[in-house]
């Protein structure tokens, strides 16, 4: 251990910044390289936060800013869970420890946080589109011996918007340099026929001079190993005298340097805390916990699946992350994982839909967003019944701003023939589940559920034999009261029930779950605006567009004069923390609310 | 002249449907051929539309309806711009003269239409998505026989959503026939580098057994000439008995068959009422007609781009609809067609603004529902300066419901940063054009105008040396009055004015003109809530989540109980139709603003 702490602090730690990097001889970059994968390493393992994929590129990393002239030269990281050792290498070694902590280093490139970042990131397949509009502006400047370089995964080139930038690249004189950084997983292992083909060309099954990039009009070179310095820093110091639209392809293992990272690239992506030494992640025991959402969803499509046939579940390159893949492993015919392709994904749904099938189309709130168009004009205008699953709705935490899935209500609720369905436990989210299938909506619907663990630590399987459908439209009573009615919609409902609870169940406060958004249950929200003399509504959301503007809506549109007060998220972007924390600074955690009610009562 | 009218009527009018064209010899469907395009031809001079790529597709259409045994077998035309003579071979020749009126024929393929349109398009690079969805749940259901058949054209093919399509067809065992029509033009000329590839493949100049649609796992075969019958429906009838996903790369000359429209494509894409038998285009006056605003626009901008050289203006694929093609014209090198990929523009566009560079990102508003989370993730969270110019914003008639810019208000209200100005004249547009580039506001923006003509038939270029600076966030009144205050937002609030001069100017109404919607002006809003007794709010856009709403958490927000009403779009997709007739149903057309403010009055 002595022996490693002084290797560690050998050279790592008189990098400041790059240009102390490029001080070093070559031959003294593979102890550093030794040195950041442990770096990394140690702080990950105690700290959590993405492993695999900066383990996979600390060669990569150290030869670009090695070779090329960071931050003047511009480099944009794909997604961003891979900048970890760009992180450190670029002035932010001493606080990496604060890592996606609130007030910390951000998990992901962040312009406001570092000039070395040129670009934020944290949705994939932007990077290419981003370098290449700063290489046309660079031209247009006059500078024309800058490089900007797109660092993309194969996972996220497979994606639309990565073809748009190379299409557009490939015809331009552009300094853009694209890397791809083929280590064949994404999150989850990539899929795809561009996958098949790039392992063909990995394994020489096809000839160079002829391939999709040089088709493409990129000076293609490689592939070869992302883990071999010497040879990265020759072909970079090639590349970079070339001038326009270059392609690299480089071969890397994601999780390199840590056994069980490698052999286990899936779990090890973001393992939570682990053994520096060994690599054996801490398990911590999950008895009694409450189950997570995702694994609600997953179990319940699973067992639904299996007594209609007509079920299919989609989910756009998150098998792991939604939990589709219990239904992958058992029902490989009737669940896909499409890829990094949003937009594919919910056409596919609504194709699937055209035909009678039952599509439960599987995507992260924040992504959804990726395909908007594609909800409104492919499902919502031909009113298919599509189910879409929207996991990650609301504040994230960690993860942070690029994250969070807090437009949904807003931006779904604007189009016509869409139900919006907020679950308030595992329970109604199993249920809801199970309605769609059971009785015909005849539209599509979107699920909204939260990030982590629900409220039941008793919820399972068991319950499936008690599956109950859930009536359109309907909100209900939680708690009756005298004065003030509160409106919660979806999980954060619980919040309510805890600082309700937390008050001593003050008679004046009255709570009402109004697990439907669209359509609003009018009859009741007609008794509640006529019966009390104050309305608080509260949601995991954006407030502009949201729940709380339904209410308004209607209570305005109906000639209700009664006070409303709408909780939610303000308009701004929230930084990364816990979701505790955010939930505070939107003053719509236990906490506030306690606070709230409590003025309230006096 | 008689003669053609007997050729017409001859074969053509004897099929209803498919079946009927089924029971013909091969040798006839030349003659088919020609009266299907002349069908087109002369309904379409006189009744408008898309003209020249129904003209393209004669044969394609023809041929597909022989060969496969549609409506079974399933047919997905993208865009949907050339399926005028599919929609004649359906069953729908007889009404194709209500071609785009309200109540007759769309212009687009509708499922609800028709049981021969599979899938309702509009919007492009939906149709691999759609057909590969049909064909996988054609495989589920055990009919393992049926063809599923996406028509994409090379423009289409290029956007990234289609690579995502091909990418997963490529990987499925479907029955999927993927036929690129490549003619090298969408609307405008095709470009990128994947559109330089094909026209190296039909020059001979790459070799068949490796292209790009062979690497992605497909049966590739062509190209072949498109308008050749008989060798189209002896490839059809090859590909029907092959499994698995096929690929037809056929070439075709858009506007084949009219002299002017093949060589004038861009003009010919929808040309209006023209001479049936010359070609030639009927010219309206256009002396005393206001400008159009996209006009105004491209006008503006080019001047601004003259005196500025950090302006850069972007268009996915519309240089003539939005007109920066006049400053692509004078300023190539500042000006960017990027083709059908309205992520990568915004995308681009960011990258541009990182670098300081003044981006004028147009898009048509329903269009940038493609890009939504670009807006979201990598223009306003980083808070770039991008301006996006939102054309064809609010109703656009006969296009109809796949068209309306209608939801852009709302989904874009919800985001953090974004600042929403519509402007109600051409002066107005002029001015936010220039004023954005005159004063930084450190913000992006987004500049949403109607499809069409403007108000001020006196506009003119010598308005440039008049220059004014719009004040951020400020609201107007255009006309005071006493007892109801009308808050209108941008080209709608002409309406409103239409509506009060008919009304003899009423002392009651007053109106004011809010073009900024983000922020709003809450210093002349509190003055307006405290003065009236009455609040209309009318907006060319969903009412949900829109201005109106804005407008009622602001008072709600601020204790304000007085009686506020919205009007815009209801939730609902409005159909087809003439802006005016449309207007009329939204109840925001001239005619019903009368009678609302004359009750008023009462």
């Amino acid at each position: 251990m002595l022996f490693i702490s002084i290797m560690k602090s050998n050279l790592l730690s008189n990098i400041y910044n790059p240009t102390d990097l490029r001080l070093l001889k070559e031959e003294q970059l593979a102890q550093v390289a030794h040195e950041l994968r442990q770096f990394i390493i140690d702080v990950v393992s105690v700290k959590e936060g993405h492993l695999g994929a900066s383990l996979g590129v600390v060669e990569l990393t150290i030869a670009l800013h090695y070779v090329f002239n960071t931050p003047e030269d511009l480099l944009v990281w794909d997604v961003g869970h891979q900048a970890y050792g760009h992180k450190i290498l670029t002035e932010r070694r001493e606080n990496f420890h604060t890592n996606r902590q609130l007030g910390g280093v951000s998990g992901f490139p962040k312009r406001a946080e570092s000039v070395y970042d040129a670009f934020g990131v944290g949705h994939s397949s932007t990077s290419i589109s981003a370098a290449l509009g700063m290489a046309i502006a660079s031209k247009l400047k006059g500078d024309f011996s800058k490089e900007h370089i797109a660092v993309i995964g194969d996972a996220s080139i497979a994606s639309g918007m990565a073809f748009e930038g190379l299409n557009h690249a490939g015809v331009t004189d552009a300094n853009i340099l694209v890397i791809l950084n083929d280590n064949a997983i994404g999150i989850d292992p990539s899929v795809g026929a561009l996958k098949k083909y790039l392992t063909a060309v990995k394994n020489g099954k096809n000839p160079k001079q002829n391939n999709i990039i040089k088709s493409l009009n990129f000076d293609y070179s490689g592939p070869i190993d992302g883990h071999d310095l010497p040879t990265l820093i020759k072909e970079l110091n090639r590349l970079k005298k070339i001038k326009g639209p270059k392609f690299l392809h480089i071969v890397t293992t994601k999780g390199k340097g840590l056994q069980q990272a490698e052999e286990n690239q899936v779990k090890y992506h973001a393992p939570g805390k682990f053994d520096a030494s060994t690599g054996e992640i801490h398990l911590k025991s999950e008895e009694n916990l409450p189950p997570k959402y995702q694994d609600v969803f997953g179990l319940t499509l699973l067992d639904l699946a299996k007594k209609n046939k007509k079920i299919i579940g989609i989910t756009p390159a998150m098998p792991s992350g939604s939990s589709l893949k219990f239904m992958m492993d058992e029902l490989p015919d009737r669940a896909f994982d499409v890829g990094i392709a949003e937009q594919h994904a919910v056409t596919l749904a609504a194709g699937m839909a055209t035909q009678g099938m039952i599509v439960y189309c599987n995507i992260y709130s924040t992504f959804l967003q990726r395909a908007y168009d594609q909800v409104i004009h492919d499902v919502a205008l031909q009113n298919l019944p599509v189910i879409f699953c929207l996991d990650r709705a609301g504040l994230v935490g960690e993860d942070g701003a690029t994250h969070h899935g807090i437009f949904d209500i807003a931006y779904l609720r604007t189009i016509p023939n869409m139900i919006i369905y907020a679950p308030i436990n595992e329970i109604a989210l199993q249920n809801i589940l199970y309605t769609v299938q059971s009785v015909p909506l005849n539209h599509p619907i979107a699920i909204r559920y939260p990030r982590g663990r629900g409220v039941l630590p008793k919820w399972e399987t068991e319950n499936f034999k008690n599956y109950q459908n859930i009536p359109l439209g309907k909100a209900s009573c939680l708690k009756s009261g005298t004065k003030t009615a509160v409106l919660s919609t979806g999980a954060i409902g619980n919040n309510v029930i805890a600082a309700i609870n937390e008050l001593g169940n003050p008679e004046t406060i009255a709570h009402y779950d109004f697990p439907f958004i669209k359509p609003l249950d009018n009859d009741l929200l007609d008794k509640i605006l006529i019966s009390f003399d104050q309305i608080i509504t509260i949601e995991d959301g954006a407030k502009i567009g949201g729940f709380g503007n339904a209410v308004l809506e209607y209570a305005s549109a109906n000639n209700f004069t009664k006070k409303i007060e709408n909780l939610g998220i303000p308009d701004i972007f929230i930084e990364h923390g816990t979701v505790i924390e955010q939930q505070h600074f939107c003053k719509i955690d236990v906490k506030s609310l306690v606070n709230l009610f409590s003025n309230i009562e006096k």
